[in-house]
């Protein structure tokens, strides 16, 4: 018997009315009485279960059935029947149960509410129950929905190193990787650790971006992203920091602050729009159990144009209410979430880019503005996050970066290669960061970014 | 004037017959003589580049433009004039030619052939040659995909974690992530390091592969793949090894060896046929440059079944021809790359699945076949390659697995909660592991692990 999974009976039940079919999946609960029993299965191909209905005199061992513990793994064969006035829009009628692998009265996932802090310590599991179900639905096909976009505007997939022996961002801690003995390094005459016998013959840490090389790759192609995993080992405790984390990093030449701008809405409203087609149950059920706006947030992100302000003009609004803000913001300050919100939430009420920022705040390679104190900065702010999203267009003078990375202490001779990029064939050029957690969290409303990553590794934890 | 790209051109030159266009990117060559001149212009949108003519009469810079350096960047803006009849289908008569980044005669890719060793050593500018810019435009559509044939699929993506505790396979050096200062770590009283004060108050490594994690996620979505980075500290200085590469690892549920070789048969067959239609030119580059037995190959694959055959028999047909091996063969030897070879391209001359090896070769995880010697493992051989894919079908039976376990010398209680997947609704399930850079390295025949990585780590390097 063929073995149909229970989302294609979803996507067209009509194609299977009266059939006869296999599905095998997980039992998320049983009830009978005497003679008739229901059982609830799930496959993991769709957020919803399909309703199984068993009776004594159509299968062979209907009282071993009505015993199986929640968890048990089990196949079923049986026919499809509609049932439009119901609340599920079709069943099945069982004329076999085959079960595949039992489960116990002490399995953790009993037919109840887990709190999330509990769920966190059987992470192994808790792919099986309803939130983290949707969650890691919407996590795969957002990411799908990201190669998506790119792709089928012509971007080229880079993989940019984990390993690196420079700090892009020169900000945040490292991890550092090495194959050295802890205990008992070798070391040089001077008594420090002589790096010449690790791995790679000299200190080397896990990235915290890929965006200078990714600037090489563009140089090339024209347009590039990234999607890989990055790392911070900053230690905090907060719902939205983790320690190895994803990012998209998108990349492009002979184009300005504007054009960063213009494919920043583009993909969050394409990706949007992907999963609200791709995951409707899962969303729906965010919105029902996790955030009642949700849908609503997310159609008013695809429906409307994103706003616009500068960094001075946002600071003259958020001055006025300063009353509010444990931070007072002044010009020269950096936003916080809680100003970042109220602009957002507040005063546009929908994503609004904020730009042009003063240049001691941001990285060493954004642009110089022609105001001697700002940087072509950008960062996407979005209701019920904050920033989402944050980039630049890229200094390419040569001689104004090198100038920049004086002032700043770093040593031009470091980043020769990067340097490289502006001597053969530079092009003003930009591109920005997109938190993958942080686009999850929004997409589902979830407000931890422990319950976005299937295996979250953050300060002092990094179980299975 | 609205930018055109040029693989938009080789799309649909008819559509942008006689219209005038900007078009951006990078010169390879320019020569001319008095009054006319040419620029072979890449922008990387695809493989080819476009051909711009210019002349005396209708560009006001005629004499700068013909001394421009190869790897400047401008951009164009012309009438595109179809040319049927000549070696390229159609040329860009300019009007104006912008610089946007000079070059200079320093400039380190002349229009002239280098070595692949030298253009190791300039990883920021290689992709800018045909070789390169045909290789990760090929890694990038292979990537795109494996993606949309899971997707399609139903599959879901999982994210397992790069930071991990334990030790999947078991095998191979591992890469330590620490935050402890190298030359003075926290001690305890017996002068061991304290790991309790490293960020993850214990010892931890960068992930050999993700499977055991996306065993949990098989069973809850019953069908997932990771695609990922992965990391081994094994000093290695061969042409297939590299520190930090890229894997694909699908795990189904309710599956058996047989569905595991038919998945792995269809995904290879999807991702060739994909990258075949997505990058001609980058292919037939490679063809006539790099492999000229490539695209037939290719082609073959497409065509035929896969071959399949057991160890057991494998082994018969192989000592028959010790007498050509480094390597003698024997029932219990492990299979040698020579043997893997002459399987696939002398007995069978197409891909083989070599199946159900000693267990003593193969990992804890594989399944037990009824022999009592076996496990229900998988290989998959190319020509040209060897091993490409490594699978199986997981151990679901606990009390096996956990015999299994101890007598390996594994603790049970390490492995906890892979073990409560054979304690809750256990299945038959399966999957296996594609080294995505093999895959690179089959699709265009480059024969260097290092010249299918954007920015390569291995022994000794971890440059730019």
């Amino acid at each position: 018997m063929e073995r149909v999974k229970i989302a294609e009976l979803y996507q067209n039940s009509e194609a299977f009315r009266a059939k006869t079919m296999t599905v095998c999946g997980w039992v998320r609960s049983v009830r009978d009485s005497k003679t008739l029993g229901f059982m609830d299965l799930n496959d993991g191909s769709c957020f919803k279960g399909l309703q199984i209905v068993f009776e004594a005199g159509k299968i062979s061992n209907f009282a071993e059935v009505s015993k199986y513990n929640v968890g048990a793994a089990v196949c079923v064969t049986g026919e499809l029947l509609l049932t439009p006035q119901a609340k599920q829009p079709f069943e099945l009628h069982a004329v076999s149960v085959v079960l595949e692998g039992a489960s116990t009265p002490e399995y953790p996932l009993q037919k109840k509410r887990h709190s999330v802090e509990y769920l966190r310590s059987i992470a192994h599991l808790r792919p099986r129950t309803n939130l983290f179900s949707a969650a890691f639905r919407v996590r795969s096909a957002a990411a799908y929905g990201i190669h998506k976009f790119f792709q089928e505007r012509g971007f080229i997939y880079a993989h940019t190193p984990l390993i690196t022996a420079s700090d892009c961002e020169g900000a945040g801690e490292m991890f550092r990787v090495t194959t050295l003995d802890p205990a008992n390094p070798p070391r040089k005459e001077d008594g420090s650790v002589d790096f010449s016998e690790d791995f790679f013959q000299k200190p080397a840490s896990l990235t915290v971006s890929g965006q200078l090389e990714a600037e090489c790759m563009t140089m090339a192609f024209g347009q590039v992203y990234t999607f890989g995993p990055t790392f911070r080992a900053e230690k905090s405790y907060t719902q939205r920091h983790a320690a190895e984390f994803w990012m998209i990093e998108p990349e492009i030449a002979f184009a300005e602050l504007e054009d960063v701008m213009q494919l920043a809405e583009a993909m969050m409203k394409d990706v949007i729009r992907y999963v609200m087609e791709t995951c409707p149950q899962d969303l729906a059920f965010c919105n029902q159990f996790v955030d009642k706006g949700l849908l609503e947030r997310l159609q008013n992100v695809v429906d409307n144009d994103f706003a616009r302000v500068t960094y001075t003009e946002a600071v003259e609004i958020l001055k006025k209410q300063n009353d509010k803000f444990a931070y007072k913001v002044d010009w020269g300050t950096d936003l916080q979430t809680e100003h970042e919100k109220y602009l957002t939430e507040q005063v546009y009420k929908r994503p609004v880019f904020v730009t042009n920022y003063p240049a001691a705040i941001k990285a060493f390679y954004m642009r110089a503005n022609e105001d001697g104190k700002t940087v072509a900065a950008v960062d996407l702010l979005v209701p019920g996050i904050g920033e989402i999203i944050g980039g630049s267009q890229r200094e390419e003078r040569l001689e104004v970066l090198e100038a920049k990375m004086q002032k700043l202490g770093m040593n031009p001779e470091d980043y020769w290669w990067y340097l490289d990029l502006r001597r053969y064939g530079s092009t003003r050029h930009g591109g920005y960061g997109l938190g993958f957690e942080r686009l999850i969290m929004y997409l589902t409303g979830i407000q931890n970014i422990r319950d976005v990553l299937p295996f979250p590794r953050t300060t002092g934890s990094a179980e299975f």
